[in-house]
């Protein structure tokens, strides 16, 4: 009990600085940046702050006598997809909630932050909590993600934050050498994880070599010049009919003035493309074509999970060749949150590491990330693998 | 000329009035309100804004010497469908232009005003003047219809203004009869009309009857009871078709209790279903269904304009039985506007009258009003006539 | 009676003869090829052989007593559109159906065929056979719009009759001025009309000049040759949109070799483009926008009738610039037929004349052919007119 | 070499064998049902038979000196998805092609037939000709599911062939334990195999149990009663938006008298629903949330393949736990052939074993069968699985 009670000093503590850093994302935004939803994948930052605080309200503050919710109707706007919560505000008219205001919104998240104050000293509470500071991570990085969309759907390519990113140095590309054999996957049950990183469990690997880096712009333009977009025979057939529907001819946000030069939208508005940045807002489609093109592979989630320690990762999200299974012996979270993972593992694919978007002390080797595999506007890049 | 002056008078205390009839109207909304679009056809109230100005920037201001646009990138986001004027930004995007802010559109309106002020002696610009200002007129009515089916689309059903419209009294039904033969249709040059509206032409009437007001909610409630929605033999195909397609049950914003109780949707919020009231956001294909079942028909709409100085109009447009075609002779108007009406003549059925919701002096027996078949969303009812 | 007696004859022999012309219509072609569907707007042949022959059934020999239908199960697979009739195959799904085979349908045929025999003395029933001959020869058009379509569906481009069309001579283009006036519009009830054609009444016309003949081929390839195709101002808006969206860039039909030469898929198979032929497959949209590069208009449905007997037509069906509206006093005919017509009356527009594909004696200057404004598939040309 | 020549004379009457098959399949159906395309995932059976043919033209006979196409316009439309042989017809219009006809297609098997008599002695082609005929098996168990979901789409629900198939007899359901441990997953090299069963390689096991038969019709209407289509809580969440977009309430194929009686449509026509028989005809998403409701699990392929000794297996296709990813160190074949397997490894689920239309020596335990996690037409059933 008394570690409980001096845990939870830190468990307010980051509470109060998770809480604090969704609102300074928003910071930049007007009321009516704040409400757009440019895609049926994307939701307005509003729409964020919102599910993000009815979170803490279901699984937290329902626990709490004597709560009472700052509006019930909010539980049938700000559901995400939680069937057993009952029916909700469907995912593509997010962007039709004008009321509640931005200003409500804060209002409501002042409220459950009031009402959490009592909570951290609850030992019964805090996985719950816990939860809910990870589940807030997640949406931190779909702000920027989403308003990085929402601002590229307007041809007046606004900018979210003044500071352009410093040019990135030139990095040799090594070749990591990895003997196989048995590997220990998922989490080892120090800190948080979610229910998708277990059980922990032995997988066989074959010997591999892994990129000590991500591929490059410049190498990814390289493939473009040499037809990437043009051959089918680099593409996996979902990923070839895709390029032609959708006429892909580059990564997401790549431009292309008049004479040829070739720029990039960034949360910093336009910018010249660094030839030497990770390639990012690739699809896994892309990220296959590339390898196929480039004679190797991607990685499977086991492979980079193993190699994790001997590369820098966290720039971008890295597309793995490993579909998103259930790991042997895995078990959902119990309760509201059993629909938090599981219910997904059919038709995504595996994405490791963590971006440039993705709060500090989020990332962990152990993490799955995980999109369908035409998508693009996450922060996604490649990294190559292949046979020993 | 001297006439010219004098007459300058009087168009720019319209233009001041009109204008600022149009920022009265937003006053109500939100920035968040003010932009969103709830569906394609529909346009979020701060476009609106910026497109009647946009249209005075493009009609008057482009030629006055000397005049500077505001911001020269506003033509491409702000135009509607003037092709001749270059390509424009996706009608059914107009909802993801956060910036420019509600702010910054209210700064352009100020800065076409402060121009617009030195425009109005130049007699040379007063037909494009006048134009603008019967075309912000339409768009008023638009900001209305709008932000009624944005606010619906909102599960918290937001409200507009306060009052509620006092409750209908019971008005007699009479059956106006009209002996036929030749009547002279279109608009006789006095004043201000749109192209659509000319050339006044002779059209052969035969005998007919047309009822003295339209139809009202508890008259199409017996529509209904008799199984109005479930008979196929009332309807047109099409409109059968779309009957099924979106469950049609009852006109747009009915809402029905738990109890069964009627009640509606309205800018005041949810009211209750005025019986006497006339019944309003229905389709064309409900008008139709309604007259068949009541074994009547709809006017032509060279009967309702032969009537119209008989019967009070202006509650609701009335859906008439007359294809959107060209009158006998029709020319378009010159220049830029030779878009504004003649291109939608097809697949298009004419309404006449006007609603509540049109702007005071904007209503005119020659005004020909137009929209899809299975429009719901304006201000629409049904007058009934009959062969004699 | 006697009179009845003695028309009965003819009837029979009219009977015979067209229910003979669907079947040789079919005769170059296989069951495979009779049984394909290559759009939801276009029906198999054998679907159309069944089809009629259903109406028949229905129409005529429902009324026969101790008549017993050839298979009950037909009555839900070949009804076309009558919801009095329940429900139905769905029109899109036509294709599917390869039982019955084409031989059981030619021996339903054969079964109705020989119960007809004792039908033509009822004087009772005549209308309705009637109704079903000319019911059965508008199929005949379409079977061959259709299997044409089907055809040109097929990467082959197989063949349906041997015998190219002679090559049409120059016909010099004249234009036929008219006074206007009031003119006697609709059918005067002599031998048969559809109850869209009635019922007879006066329209005042302006005066009005109107050509001798359609466009020809030559005529209408000047205007592509002007970027027709490519210059939205001639377009209507809806055309406009369907221009790009389908990437129209000549009649349906046309082909373009790698030279550049023009040639056209026919029933014939390929063909040189015939320079003085009418230009034929072409939608309203297309008719509307060549007019409107030509400087003048297409003639109102009423105007082509008035001047019917000055030209000659029934080489392509025209496209008038009238909507399809119903006549003043328009009645339905009586019961299963009341579906016939009256319930398409929105949304599309008047063609008048008669094509190549039309049967002998089913052209009459009354006639009111109807298809929505993008239709292609259909023998349908252009004919201007311009005011005076 | 002298091995090859005698293996030369079996690899002849397999090749006589398998081709017989194929005619003999479509023996029951006219040319009408052979040319019907019923939704674009499936194909007609004259299609089958023609791009059978043109795979062994393609991949062997084009190799054999002075072999002259039968016609080469059929290149271009018997090619499924060969993206490096160019363009083809589109999937979704196979059902178009009416010629060539069905005699016309049995001609050119016939001439194919005869030019591949001289092929069996070229040692260099045996691995082309087995792969043609492995491929021309796969197309086999297509023309079964395509002319069963054809026939399903025809109201009258036509019979394919008259013998019923015998009833099943209760077959007690045991749980076979398996240690785990490394196991040996993948084609060992002796005979044909499929590129995706290789390279041979370990996979790690924990110890599971697997039944010892798959999912009964009796065992899945229990899944029904207790209201499996309508509980959210089973169901992946893709799997539970098909439900309700497609009004899924049982397997495909299931019918429902007025009485409540349960029969079912089979290649004898419909038939009383045996309880004993495997449950056939669900999609993995159906299979996933019987596994969830009876609280065990699918299991994965591996898992599978490890206890396929086992257990009897061949009546239906049973859906795994396992996405369909590569093998350790997957190489695709060489030439046309690489396009066979590979492209499609994302997004698709595997299924083990073998059904009643499987031909006979087509089954194997390492056989890697996949399709989307929605579809349900192929003879597609259950087998469960637990951890220990």
């Amino acid at each position: 009990m008394k570690a409980a009670v001096q845990q939870s000093v830190p468990l307010a503590q980051a509470y109060a600085a998770i809480r604090a850093h969704s609102v300074a994302l928003a910071a930049p935004l007007s009321a009516e940046d704040a409400g757009v939803q440019s895609m049926p994948d994307a939701s307005p930052v509003k729409w964020h702050l919102a599910h993000t605080n009815w979170f803490f309200e279901t699984v937290v503050l329902s626990q709490v006598p004597g709560y009472r919710p700052f509006d019930s109707r909010f539980a049938y706007l700000f559901n995400s997809y939680y069937e057993a919560l009952g029916p909700r505000h469907p995912r593509p008219r997010r962007g039709l909630i004008t009321r509640p205001s931005l200003d409500q919104v804060y209002a409501w998240r002042a409220h459950v932050d009031a009402a959490m104050a009592g909570a951290f000293d609850d030992e019964s509470l805090q996985d719950a909590i816990l939860l809910g500071l990870h589940h807030e991570q997640q949406h931190q990085e779909l702000i920027l993600t989403d308003i990085k969309h929402a601002f590229f759907s307007n041809p007046l390519l606004p900018t979210y934050c003044a500071a352009a990113p410093a040019p990135h140095a030139i990095t040799p590309l090594d070749r990591i050498s990895l003997p196989g054999g048995v590997s220990l996957i998922g989490h080892d049950g120090g800190g948080f994880a979610f229910d998708n990183e277990s059980p922990r469990h032995q997988v066989l690997l074959q010997p591999f070599r892994i990129a000590s880096r991500p591929v490059s712009n410049s190498e990814y333009k390289a493939f473009i010049a040499d037809g990437g977009y043009r051959r089918a025979e680099f593409w996996l057939s979902d990923g070839w009919a895709r390029v032609q529907e959708e006429a892909w001819e580059a990564p997401l946000y790549w431009l292309k003035d008049n004479d040829g030069t070739e720029s990039v939208f960034t949360l910093s508005g336009v910018q010249p493309l660094d030839p030497n940045a990770p390639v990012e807002h690739v699809s896994f489609f892309e990220a296959a074509a590339y390898a196929a093109w480039a004679k190797v592979r991607l990685p499977t989630e086991f492979e980079w999970e193993t190699a994790a320690p001997l590369f820098a990762h966290g720039a971008v999200w890295e597309w793995t060749r490993s579909s998103y299974d259930p790991y042997p012996g895995f078990k959902a979270f119990e309760g509201i949150a059993a629909e938090y993972n599981g219910k997904f593992m059919v038709g995504q694919v595996v994405l490791r590491g963590g971006s440039v978007a993705t709060p500090p002390g989020h990332i962990r080797s152990t993490y799955r990330n995980f999109f369908p595999p035409a998508t693009r506007w996450q922060f996604s890049g490649i990294r190559l693998a292949e046979d020993i």
